[in-house]
């Protein structure tokens, strides 16, 4: 096959698609949602056996046991994809919302309105579920979606992407609305992200190395997840009794989401009361401490049943474990906790515990990451938690969209002017 | 010089110093923007005569009547700068604005924090007033700025960094805070555009061959702001007392801005009644038109006296004229108006002129332009006219800022959590 020439197929009939989907009704887009998930319901058998032959063959290429994980597909598994389908449709409409609109001494009043970015690539791995998810959100935002998902999912992606052809069909929206590629070939990739007359903006789902590789190449802008290195400050004023639940939960409630504590920070005049109390929880939960010298010694000192702790290098200040493990230092206070994680944070999430005021202000407007919080853990930074209904990935961008994307990532804002027959003198 | 040990040097003094420019007060910001505007007016002296060094060079080395028309710097442009920057430090402070503060069911409180993108490269022609505005703009957004100016204005460029610098430095601010780049290399063009550590975004300003140029070499997200092919669309609603005067502002109050119209559509069941009108006005003003077969019988017909009338080509319904030329179209009415709008646009600006409430209404959503208008001329898409108070240049990229971009254009917004201890469940 012709990759160039295919691609600019699917690009042509995306941009056009794109207009109708630009300019579809709330009513229309969220008949195609519930008439995709149903049709992911009552299809579950023939989805069961899509996944089945890629399973088979993703066997029988000696993928490792994480990747089948992820590529497996239960019946919960389409139940949640149904349902999650049923939950964007739900979800207030983004599109067409008037805001901001001011009077100007000339007459005219001007103002915002949201709209679609156009047409959505997503490139993601063998995970199915990514299909029904990315589509929702592209065709709730009013957008038009080209989906390449890792080549061991084919078959089942292909099965979703019948679903979401003949939903977008009954609701009298284009099928090229969402077009899911068909052909394994890696080409398609290079093809997609250097289109920019056929693709608004890319957005690459999955690791460091997939991300890493689409925004070296991408001649178009790209809303990326890199990695996340997460930091607790235990501060000063730390309230002992918010810090150790905190460091708990932020470190040990996952271990392989990027929003989990990789680096835990503490004030040096607290660094004697607080790090036995953290390092007793952290050793009961197994978690590994790479500790600089100066909290080595005081975690030494506590003689804690069981811990497990070493000297931390440089690496442990950037590193990402996803898995447990946590980086220790003792800082001189505020000061060195904003420097130390402006200057090593992967700029994801980072939480101060503190009851002074003025320094939790200072944390939040000076440590320059994503998500910035005071006195609660790390993990809340997640599109569910912070009510955006759903998200289709977490940036740690600088423009457009900074932490969990949802609807309104996937949308800008334009200007409009209402007049009355102005001009400009 | 080793531009590579140069630029990384530049870049580390600009992440630097973008920290505490981030964290700098209101008032501190402002001090240095009077501060350099004082010293910018107290040297005009110096300035008139670096620039007259530039200036002899530039007509030694053959510049262009344009080219030297755009680095002469007079008394009255100088006064100019110094008015420009004394605006800036009125206009309010984005950062740090909090908003859209909302309760979780999970006890926790998530909003907004506006904060600055961290350090601007900005690259233009050889206009010694852009280094003034560029460094006021992001001085006043919080941000770093390496500023690079055409090589032909390096004399004027440099004695206005020397105001900067010490306007920054009086106020308490780092020097590096702006950075003019005092060699004539091209190469740092190259190093600039390509450094993600130490730039977050490169803002183009200058002919479309420096921005394309940019745009595909850059490793860094890119503000951009490429032609302006804007509309003015009669519809068969059109109130004709409105319609004439919209299209003579939006075509003839300026010729070479990006906001004047190039394009004008008309309904065909009014064509026979506001094409006279329209073109004898244009004839008046000896505005040239390119016109479709059908609206060049119409308007042959009409026998507008002195009128310049042509067949249009395809090619002139994507060029940017910057000339007293206007391409002129019969469409069916709305729907094609959109279409040829979204098919030839450059998605700056467009304009409908009509008394139809929901004709306008959906102009205003289907059309996929940085500005869309109702009765009102395209020369309003401005900065000023906007209430921005000032502007870096208008972006007709889809994601991050759209059409004019001021100080919020040069910010975005983080997610801040204000907790209690709360932890995710």
């Amino acid at each position: 096959m012709d990759i160039q020439h295919y691609m600019q197929t699917l690009g042509r009939q995306a941009r056009a698609a794109s207009r109708l989907m630009a300019a579809a009704s709330t009513e229309a887009k969220n008949h195609a949602l519930t008439a995709i998930a149903a049709r992911i319901r009552s299809r579950a058998p023939a989805l069961l056996e899509a996944n089945a032959r890629d399973l088979e063959q993703a066997r029988a290429d000696g993928l490792d046991a994480a990747m089948l994980d992820r590529l497996t597909l239960s019946a919960k598994g389409i139940e949640s994809m149904a349902a999650g389908l049923e939950q964007i449709a739900s979800l207030p409409d983004p599109v067409g919302e008037i805001s901001n609109v001011k009077r100007r001494p000339s007459g005219i009043q001007v103002g915002h309105m949201r709209v679609p970015l156009g047409v959505i690539g997503i490139i993601y791995e063998a995970r199915p579920n990514v299909t029904a998810d990315a589509a929702g959100l592209c065709i709730k935002s009013g957008n038009a979606a080209i989906l390449r998902g890792g080549k061991e999912a084919l078959h089942c992606n292909q099965a979703i992407a019948e679903c979401v052809r003949e939903g977008l069909q009954e609701a009298g929206l284009p099928a090229a609305g969402v077009q899911v590629v068909d052909t394994t070939d890696r080409a398609v990739v290079g093809a997609l992200i250097t289109a920019p007359e056929f693709v608004d903006v890319i957005v690459p789902r999955g690791g460091k190395g997939l991300i890493e590789r689409i925004s070296r190449e991408a001649r178009v802008p790209v809303i990326k997840h890199l990695d996340g290195n997460c930091h607790v400050y235990l501060d000063d004023e730390a309230d002992a009794a918010k810090a150790v639940p905190i460091v708990e939960n932020s470190k040990t409630q996952r271990y392989g989401t990027c929003n989990t504590a990789e680096t835990l920070l503490v004030a040096r005049s607290r660094a004697a009361e607080l790090l036995p109390a953290v390092g007793a929880m952290l050793a009961a939960r197994g978690v590994e401490m790479r500790a600089c010298a100066e909290s080595l010694a005081v975690l030494q000192q506590a003689r804690i049943t069981g811990a497990k702790i070493v000297a931390a290098r440089e690496s442990d200040w950037s590193e990402e474990y996803l898995a447990p493990i946590i980086a220790v230092k003792i800082v001189a206070g505020l000061d060195e906790a904003i420097d130390h994680i402006n200057s090593w944070s992967s700029q994801h999430t980072e939480s101060i515990v503190s009851e002074n005021y003025t320094k939790a202000m200072r944390f939040l407007r000076e440590v320059d990451s994503a998500s910035v919080m005071v006195n609660a853990s790390t993990r809340f930074a997640d599109g569910f938690e912070y009510g955006l209904g759903a998200e289709i990935g977490i940036s740690t961008d600088k423009i457009h969209a900074r932490g969990p994307v949802g609807l309104e990532g996937l949308t800008s804002q334009k200007w409009i002017v209402f007049g009355n027959g102005e001009i400009r003198t």
